[in-house]
C-alpha cells in the first residue's frame, strides 16, 4: 500500500520546506522529501537545501568571522584598541559555521514536527498521473499525492574542462569548507558567490584574483552601486579582472594553473593553490522524471510556470530556483506561501517587483526595484536622490562611512521605483524600502516619516528628501 | 542698526539647525544663534547641540569602540580568532570620538553656508515685541526677527548635594570624556544614558554599579523587553540596583562614597572612583528672558506649545527638548521641519505616535508605538507575535542570537499598534515598523511583504506572521 498525502513537496530547501509548513498549517496532509548528501548525525538528509547547508547561511557565518578578523587586523588601531596580530584557526571557524548549519537544519526538522509535516528521506520523482493525483517514487517508496510541489532548486554551473572536486577546485560547496587559508586563490566569476567567498578568504590573508567573463561588473545592480563596489572591493585588495576569456585550466596535485585572455586581448597566466568556480547556477531537475510525465521545461531547463507557479500538469506546482525569476531564497519562500494558499483557495500572490537583492560584501549591497539603467532603457522619466553615508553620524561612529543610498522615483507621480544601497547594514536598511514600495509609497512619504537618530536609516530618509532636492543633511 | 531676519532660531541643536535649514530652503532670511561652550578651533560655538557635541553622536562612537573591544576580548575565540589580550588607549578612543564630533559639527556649519543660514555666535534672549516681530539680543547684538523659533534644548538634571565637576562626578558631558577606565564606576540613574555609558566603561573593564530610584527597570519600554534587557545587561556584568534611595554622597579628592538604601530597606555603601549622574534632563530656558515677554512655560519648565509648536506669543515657536514630548533628536527634527513648513503656509504635521525610541546597548533596544502595558491600561484588545532571534540565521552568523521582536496589533482591525525589538541592529530594524505604522498598516501587511534572506528583519516578518499564529520559522 502506497503512502497517501494531500501534498508532496519535492525538495526541502527554502521553497520546499516553507511550502510544506504552510500547506500543513492550512490543513493539508503534507510530506516533504529530500535526498541531499548533507547527512545529519542520524544519517538523514539535512533539510534547508543549498541555502542552509551550503549557501546563504554558512557563507554569512564565514563572512562575519572574517569581517571581525579584518577589523581586528586593520580597524582597531584607529579606535585605540591594540591586539597582537590576529590569527585564524580555520578549523574552528569552519566548526562554528557547521554548528550553525546543524542548529538551523535541525530547527527545520523541529518545525516539520510542530506543523505535522512528514519528512521523507529519498529522491522524489514522478511515476504517473493517477485518478487521485500523482504517483511518485521517493527513494524506493511509492507515494500518492493529490498535489505535488516541485522545489528541487538549483546546482552550481560548472565549466567544461574544469572538473570540480571540491578540494582543489571548488564550487559553492567546497568554497565553504576550505581547510586552510590559500596563499593564492583564483575565482572564476565575480557574481554574489565569487565576491562573498573572495572577501572571506582575502580578509583572512589570501591573495585573491577574480576572473569575470562579462565586461561589466555586477551588471544586475545599479551601475552607480556597481562602480562604488568595484572601487571599494578593489581597494580592499580583491583583484577583479573583467572581460576575460578563460583558456586552458591545468589542475595539478596541489595547484591550479589558469590561462586566460584579459580584456585587452593579452594572454595571461594565473597560478593558484585553490580555484573557486562561481559562474552561476542552473535549475535542478535531475532524476525528477519530468519528461516521462510531460512536465514542461523551458530551453534553459527551468520548469515552466505561470504567475501562481502552476506548471503545465494539473495539480503540479513548482517554486524557487527551478522556475523563472531570481534564484533567491526569499523569492522561493514567497512563492511557496503563495502556492500553499492558492491550493487552499486563498488569494495568494507574489510581487516580484519588490523582491530585494542582497550581496554580503563589506560594505553590503542591497537593492529593490528598478536600476537607473533599466529606467533609462524603458524610457521612464525619474528623479534621483543620492546620499553618502559619509554624512551619517551612526556610520561614522561604526567606522563604516563608505557607500551611499540612491533612491529613484517617478518624475511625475513621485512613486518610488528603486532603492539602491551600498553600506554597512544595507541588508537591513533595504527592508523599509521594500515596505514603502509594497504600499505604493512616494519619496515624499519616506521623506515625511520620522527616522531614529542616529541610525544608518537616516540616509534612506535623506535620499527621499534629496529626490525633491531638499536634503537636510547633505 | 539692528540685524533684520525673517526667522531667528535660538539654539543650534538638532531642532534648531534643522529648523534654520528648512526655513532657509523655503525662502526665509534665517539666522541661528548658538552660545554653547563647545568651541571649535576658531573659538566659535559648535553647532549640533547636546546631540552632536555631548550626546547621541559621541556616545555611539564610544559604544562602537567598546563593543568591538569586548568582542575581541570575549567573542573572538569561539570563532577561531586569537588575539592577545586587547588593550585600550582611552585617549585615542576619545580622540577618535572628538574627531567625529569635529567633522559632524563642522558639517553643519557647511550646511548653513550651503543653505544660506546666518550663524550668530551668542546667547539669544527676548527683548520685546516690536511692530515687525521680535527684538532679540544675541550676545551683545540686537536682532529683529519676524518670527522666532526657540530650540534651546535641555540640560542634565543634577541632584542636590551632588555637585557635578565633570571630572570625578560627571553628567553626560564628563561621562564622554573620562580619561582612564575607572576601576569602580557608580552611576545614578538606569535610563538611556546610564545604561549606554555604563556599558561603555564596563566593556572596557570597569566594575559598574547602577543605582536607580524607580522600582521598575526601563518603565517606558515594553516590560517584556525591559525584563530581557535587565537579564542580558546583568549577565554582562552591569550591577543594576532598582528601587534604591540615595543617601549621603561624599566626594573626596579621588573617589566618591555613596550611601543608599536598597529596595529591601537595607543601608548600603558604594565606593567608586567615578560617579555619573544620569537622572534625566530638564528643559533649558536659561537666559531666554521668557518671563519678561510673557512666554508661557508649564509647571515643569517646558515652553507650552500646541500641536504645531506655536507658543502663546504671536510669531514665536518652540521645538525639541524645551517643549512637551520625548527628548529625542529626531522628534526635535520632525518638529523643526513642521514649523518651517507651517510658517511657509504648507501643511506641516508631526505624528508623535510613530516616533521611534532607541537605546544603544548590546543588544540594542528599539520600539515604536504602544507597549503591551499601555494597551492593557487603555483596555485595547490586541494580539501579539513574538519571535526570538535565536531562530534567525543572520543573527546566528553574526554571533548575536540574543533578543526578540514583539509585535502588537489590534485584535479586531489587525492594525499594528506597537513593535518592540531587542537585538543587534534593532535601531535599524525599527525603521520598517515605523514606515508600516505610518501607512496605517496591519500585521497582515508586513506578513505579506518579502523580507531578504538571511536578514535580522526576517524576525520582524515572522513576528507579523505570529500575530496570526502562523509563523513559518518558529
Amino acid at each position: 500500500m502506497s503512502k497517501q498525502f494531500d501534498v508532496l513537496v519535492v525538495g526541502g530547501g527554502p521553497g520546499g520546506y516553507v511550502a510544506a509548513i504552510r500547506a500543513a498549517q492550512l490543513g493539508f496532509k503534507t510530506a516533504c522529501c529530500e535526498s541531499n548528501p548533507y547527512a545529519d548525525p542520524k544519517g538523514e538528509p539535512r533539510l534547508g537545501g543549498t541555502c542552509l547547508n551550503v549557501g546563504c547561511i554558512p557563507s554569512k557565518a564565514l563572512l562575519h568571522t572574517s569581517h571581525v578578523f579584518e577589523e581586528a587586523a586593520h580597524g582597531f588601531e584607529a579606535q585605540g584598541i591594540s591586539v597582537g596580530t590576529p590569527k585564524i584557526d580555520v578549523a574552528k571557524m569552519i566548526g562554528r559555521k557547521n554548528g550553525i548549519v546543524d542548529q538551523l537544519t535541525g530547527g527545520i526538522k523541529g518545525l516539520f514536527k510542530k506543523n505535522k509535516v512528514t519528512q521523507l528521506n529519498g529522491h522524489g520523482s514522478f511515476v504517473k498521473q493517477v485518478a487521485d493525483g500523482w504517483e511518485m517514487k521517493v527513494g524506493e517508496e511509492t507515494v500518492v499525492a493529490k498535489q505535488v510541489i516541485v522545489a528541487t532548486g538549483s546546482k552550481a554551473r560548472h565549466l567544461e574542462g574544469i572538473p570540480v572536486d571540491n578540494k582543489l577546485v571548488c564550487d559553492n560547496v567546497g568554497a565553504l569548507d576550505i581547510d586552510a587559508v590559500p596563499k593564492k586563490l583564483a575565482i572564476i566569476g565575480a557574481g554574489v558567490i565569487g565576491l562573498e567567498m573572495g572577501s572571506v578568504w582575502r580578509r583572512l590573508g589570501a591573495d585573491v584574483t577574480i576572473l569575470e567573463a562579462m565586461p561589466e561588473f555586477l551588471a544586475a545592480a545599479d551601475q552607480d552601486i556597481a562602480k562604488e563596489a568595484f572601487k571599494l572591493l578593489t581597494k580592499q585588495g580583491l583583484k577583479i579582472n573583467l572581460g576575460v576569456k578563460i583558456g586552458d585550466v591545468k589542475v595539478g596535485k596541489k595547484s591550479v594553473s589558469l590561462a586566460y585572455t584579459d580584456k585587452d586581448g593579452a594572454e595571461q597566466k594565473l597560478d593558484a593553490d585553490r580555484l573557486i568556480v562561481s559562474v552561476g547556477r542552473v535549475p535542478n531537475t535531475d532524476g525528477l522524471n519530468a519528461a516521462a510525465v510531460g512536465l514542461k521545461l523551458n530551453e534553459r531547463g527551468m520548469i515552466e510556470v505561470d504567475d501562481h507557479c502552476r506548471t503545465n500538469l494539473p495539480g503540479v506546482w513548482a517554486v524557487g530556483d527551478v522556475v523563472r525569476g531570481p534564484m533567491l531564497a526569499h523569492k522561493a519562500m514567497e512563492e511557496a506561501v503563495m502556492v500553499a494558499e492558492v491550493m487552499a483557495g486563498q488569494a495568494g500572490h507574489c510581487n516580484f517587483d519588490t523582491v530585494p537583492w542582497i550581496i554580503y560584501t563589506a560594505p553590503e549591497i542591497a537593492w529593490v526595484g528598478k536600476t537607473e539603467q533599466q529606467l533609462k532603457a524603458e524610457g521612464v522619466a525619474y528623479k534621483a536622490g543620492k546620499i553618502p553615508f559619509a554624512f551619517n553620524g551612526r556610520a561614522m561612529g561604526m567606522a563604516a562611512p563608505e557607500g551611499f543610498v540612491k533612491m529613484l522615483a517617478d518624475a511625475k507621480t513621485d512613486r518610488i521605483l528603486g532603492v539602491h544601497i551600498i553600506g554597512a547594514s544595507a541588508s537591513e536598511l533595504v527592508a523599509e524600502a521594500v515596505v514603502t514600495m509594497e504600499f505604493g509609497g512616494a519619496s515624499e512619504d519616506l521623506a515625511r516619516i520620522c527616522h531614529g537618530h542616529p541610525t544608518m536609516s537616516e540616509a534612506v530618509h535623506e535620499a527621499a528628501l534629496a529626490c525633491d532636492k531638499r536634503p537636510l543633511h547633505a
